[in-house]
Order: C-alpha cells, then structure tokens, then sequence
C-alpha cells in the first residue's frame, strides 16, 4: 500500500475513481454534503434569498441572458467543482473552455439548482500562445452566455514548459436549488421510468477522433452544452422527477450502476432503446469501444415516476438539447445495485461500471 | 500580438499578471464582482441566512470547530478560487494542501467574509505516490479544521507523467460577508494608517530553500495560516476598517502597489518599520531578492482610520498569528497609485509592483 501509485484509471470516472473517493477523500473531508456522492454539494446551513434593490438591478442586468424569470428567489445553497484536462483543447462541437463552463453548470442542475455564478481557474503552461488562452477564454464567455451564469471570480497560474499540459481549467460552481427541490441519486424507487436525453458516445468519440487523428465515415461532432435550461422544463413538467444524472466519465453504464447503487435498486435497460448515432456506433466498433461507456457532455440521464414518464418524456423532447430523448428503461426493487441490460435478441446481461481506464483526458 | 506566448511573469502576481487579466479576463469575463478586483468577489444578486432546523444542527456540529458564535446569521455571498502548483509539494511550515485550504480562507478573510465552504479539484499527474496524496488531504483536513471550514465538493482528475508535476489543487471559497462590512481594496483614504501583521518573507524563502536545497544558518519555515479568526478580531477591535490584503505572489510591495491604485492614493511606509526576520534578511542578501517582493502566506496588510489604529494593532497583537504587527506607515492623497518607502537612512524612493517573474511557483 505504500508503494501505491495514481494511475490513469484513477481519474477514469469509473471503479478505480470511486474507490479513491472512498478511501482517501471521505474518510479525510467527509460531511454529509460530501458522503451524499452527488453531483454537486447541497448545503443546509444557509438559506439564500434574492436581494431587492439597486446592486441586484445591476447584477441581474447581467445574469438576465438567460431566460427571464428562471431565478428562484430563496433556496438552497449548491456547491461543485470540476478539473477540465481535456486533450486536445479543440474538438469538433467544442473546446476546453465550453467544456469547463458545461461541466460544471450542468453537475449543479444535476440536483436541481439554477446556476448562479462561476468561479474559474486556470493552470497555465509556459510557451503557451496568448491566442489559444484567448480564444479559450472567448468560449467561456460564450458557454456562460448561454447557460445565463456570471464568471465572478478567477485566478491563473504559470508552471514552466513540459510541466503542465497547455491549460488546464478548474470550475466551481454556485447554485441555488428551489424550495421543495430534493433531487438525489438515492432516490430511485421500483417502477421509476428511466430516460435518456439523446444519443450517447458524441463527446467522446470527437475528443478522440481528433487527438488520434482519426477519420471516420461521418464526423462527430461533441455533445457538449449547458442542460440547465432542458432542466428548468423538465422539473416543470415532473413535479415528482427523483434524480438526474449527466453520464460523462465512465459514460452511460457508470452512470446507472451509481443510481442503482445510491438507491439500493436495480436498473434494467433495453438495448434497442439507448439511441447511439451511427456513426459513433461505426467508431466504436473500429476502435473495440462500447458506447455505453464513453463520456456525454451534454445529455443527462432522468428517473422519473411511472405516471409522469411520458409527459416528461414530451418535455425533453421538446428541448433544443433534448430532441432525441427516449425512454431506456425502468427501475426494479433488486438485486441492489445491479444494471441488467435486455439485449436485441432477447437474453439479458449485467452492465458493469467502467473498470480501468478506457479514454483518459476526455474531459 | 498574435505570437505573444504565456510567459511565467504571467503568473507572477505581479505586473504582467496584472496585464492578463485586464487585457485577456476582464474584456471576456467583465462583471462588477470581478472589476472590483479584491481577494473574493462579493455577490449582491443574493442574501445568505442561516437556516434553523434539523440539517442546519446537524451541519453546524461539523463547521463549529471554529470558534463558537462566530458565524454571521446573515449576509451577502463571497467567492473566490486560487490555483496551487507550488514546487516541492512540501517545505518546512507547510505543504501544497495547507497552502491550498489557508490560501483561499484568507482571500476570503480579507473581503471580510467568515469562510464557510471550499471546494478542491485535484489534478494528478500518473505515477504520483498514493502517500502522497493521503498526507495532502489530511493537512487540507487539519487545516480546515483550524479555519473552521467544510470541504463540501471534490474533483479529481489524472493526466499522463510528464503532463503535469505531481499534483495541483484549486480551490474554490464560498463564505459570508456579514451585513454592514463593506471593504474594498478602493477604500482607502488620506491619513489612514498601514499595518502589517507581521514579518514578510517567511514563504517565499521557506519554499525557495527546500527547493534549491539551500541551507541558511537559520532554517525560515513558512508562515502559511488560516487569517480568518485573526480577521474577526480586527473586525471587531476596528469597525470603521477600510480594507485588508494579503501580501502572497508579488509580496509587501505588490500589494501596496494595488490598494494604492484602486483607491487612487499615494502610500508611504517607513522602511524602519517593515519587520523582516534576520534569518530572512540573510538568505534574501544572499540570492539578491528584496523581501518586499517575496511571498507571505500568512500575513496581511490592513488599512485602518487614523483613530482606531492603536487599538487595532493591539488586537493583531493579541492574536496566534498577529504577534509580530507593526503600523509601518499611512496613505497620503497623492501621487495616486505612488508606493513611497521613506529609508532608513531618511531618503524617499518609489516602490515598484513587481516586474517579471521572480520566483516562479511559489504558491
């Protein structure tokens, strides 16, 4: 044990980085906020409340590019941090900047919170062109835009060349989750409905394709985007939605074997219903991948109560970043933990979480 | 323009640092929180109230290990967030992870918010020892316990060897700015009085001699601290407190240079007054530095009104971490943004913020 070292699998998302969670951080930082595993930290110590009065005009002037009204005015506190080390910084559909502002807006609306304000820091390496930080920083700007958050605080570091990688980006986020809102992975009941946003494997089959150099028939583009617009509609339309989840590292299996998990349930899954694009599906069958395992940076997963399946299922889909949601499958009483897959030909099979490293520097 | 590369001055903390972010940050990200330049911006969107009830007990019994009573029931959200790549990950006083805790509660120390939360986002290289970590994470956690703060949210991330330098940590402070402080970095007004908390580069020669592997006759550990309960009794001991900073990349003189500046004020300190260690003094003649541009951890600077100067350095003196205060000079109405340092041989001259980068990774 002493001679352990960090591994790649380590930061995978999956098996490995659980097990680092448990045994170095909870026992070290654990809370209840923490221990609860979910996306983002919701904090019970403080209530927070919109202000009235001139310095809330100014601000909300700027906070207002997103779409009016959506601001609760008390709530919650949430709390969430993300390390962005995607490699390359430039991808098809996205970048390390839009990366890094999605991230982590979308692991707050995760628990149900409107995304307030951004805290951004950068891990610079020496030689890196000025023009690259810039047109990182452009994009940012742009994903923050979109999502209706203000980057309020920041900070830059320079580590000398050959000790960093380009940028890294770390962003945290701060959120406020609405009165009556109490979203957890534990939640899942039997009988729950299970949803999926939209195609999975987009994210990372283009991050790869263009650190590889790869060409396939059609390009992928990422999937990465802010969800917390396609969250405000869908907590509209399902008053009784238990939890949602984004499948990014460790992709769309680790997610369902976490819910399973937190919730003590099983979670059965058809095959012919999770939507993979074609051309994904060709990608990962050239480069031995299973789609069910590769990161997602703009689709979520939901559990919903049966009867409120189809409307918020109409929901999504009526979404910009929803349009190809389907319902995947349902929510058994046991064996706890465990996600059984109904495969095309009929047989079903168990879909573990990702173990090892299958893609590092996805995200 | 287009070929300008990030330089490691960049991350000085000094001039050119400065330079990034009006020229890069600020044009993209621009808001009022982050125009304000202080240590946390302080938001106005929302109030903070802390909640009664069952969570709330259940949490307090976590974050009470503070002092008790000194959490504010009410007030306006602070954030703020800070990179740590400081080389070697360990030195005498401290290591990256009691760096990463005490740095981000003191930037909210000194906008005059209690620390309530931090978030830490790990970015490992492949290959680190597992022990390593672990004896980071537990100084993050006896560190949080000094400042009476929760680590509420986590990430972590592993890039190849060779692409990052062992570890870096962000973290990310959420506090509370109780109502009626209002302290800026522009509030500082002919005739006030400077204090400093104590002796100025510990840090800087701490880390510079267990990186070069220098030996001074007398070893400098770092003065690395929580400020925060030092803070509150400055609150309390000076109610009319213009503004406070701590003198971390860029040092005494950097600092000087940016309060003078945002208040559009001259600032003189008398050389006499400035406490610096002999040990400190020692290794700076040797390696040619000026202890007024050499890292602090553990200190600030506090702007005070001339009539509750006294009894503010008393307070500081009383304090764990205030020992060594001293009132080492006075804001004078102009030339604005002029630093002046009066001699000890009774001459005047200017005092530049930091110029290039001078010792890299220090924090």
């Amino acid at each position: 044990m002493s001679k352990e070292r960090v591994l790649l699998a380590h930061g995978s998302g999956g098996k490995l980085s659980e097990e680092l969670i448990r045994r170095v951080f909870v026992p070290a930082f654990g809370n209840p906020a923490l221990n609860r595993m979910d996306d983002s930290a919701v904090l019970d110590g403080y209530r927070m409340a919109a202000s009235s009065g001139a310095p809330q005009l100014i601000e909300s002037a700027i906070l207002a590019r997103g779409p009016a009204g959506a601001r609760p005015s008390v709530g919650r506190l949430a709390l969430t941090t993300d390390c962005h080390v995607v490699k390359p910084l430039f991808f098809d559909g996205g970048d390390i900047g839009r990366l890094a502002v999605c991230g982590t807006v979308n692991d707050l609306a995760m628990v149900g919170a409107t995304p307030l304000y951004l805290a951004a820091g950068f891990v610079l390496e020496e030689g890196l062109p000025m023009e690259t930080l810039e047109r990182v920083v452009a994009s940012m700007r742009a994903a923050a835009e979109e999502a209706g958050v203000q980057i309020a605080a920041g900070d830059t570091k320079v580590v000398e060349q050959g000790k960093a990688d380009g940028l890294f980006i770390t962003t945290t986020g701060v959120g406020i989750v609405p009165e009556g809102i109490d979203l957890s992975g534990s939640n899942a009941r039997p009988g729950d409905v299970v949803l999926l946003s939209g195609p999975i494997g987009d994210h990372g089959i283009a991050v790869l394709s263009r650190r590889e150099g790869l060409e396939f028939g059609v390009p992928v583009a990422s999937d990465v985007a802010p969800l917390n617009h396609l969250v405000a509609v869908l907590l509209e339309a399902s008053p009784g939605l238990r939890a949602m989840r984004d499948p990014t590292r460790g992709g769309l299996a680790t997610t369902l074997n976490e819910l399973a998990a937190q919730s003590r349930v099983a979670i059965q899954v058809e095959e012919g219903r999770v939507p993979v694009r074609a051309s994904v599906r060709a990608a990962c069958e050239m480069l031995g991948y299973d789609p069910l395992y590769v990161a997602n940076e703009g689709k979520l997963v939901a559990i919903v109560p049966p009867d409120e399946a189809e409307r918020a299922l109409a929901a999504l889909r009526g979404t910009r970043y929803g349009e190809g949601a389907e319902m995947i499958g349902s929510v058994l009483p046991g064996p706890p933990g465990r996600v059984l897959m109904r495969t095309r030909i009929g047989g079903t099979r168990v879909v573990q979480m990702l173990m090892g490293e299958m893609l590092p520097r996805i995200c």
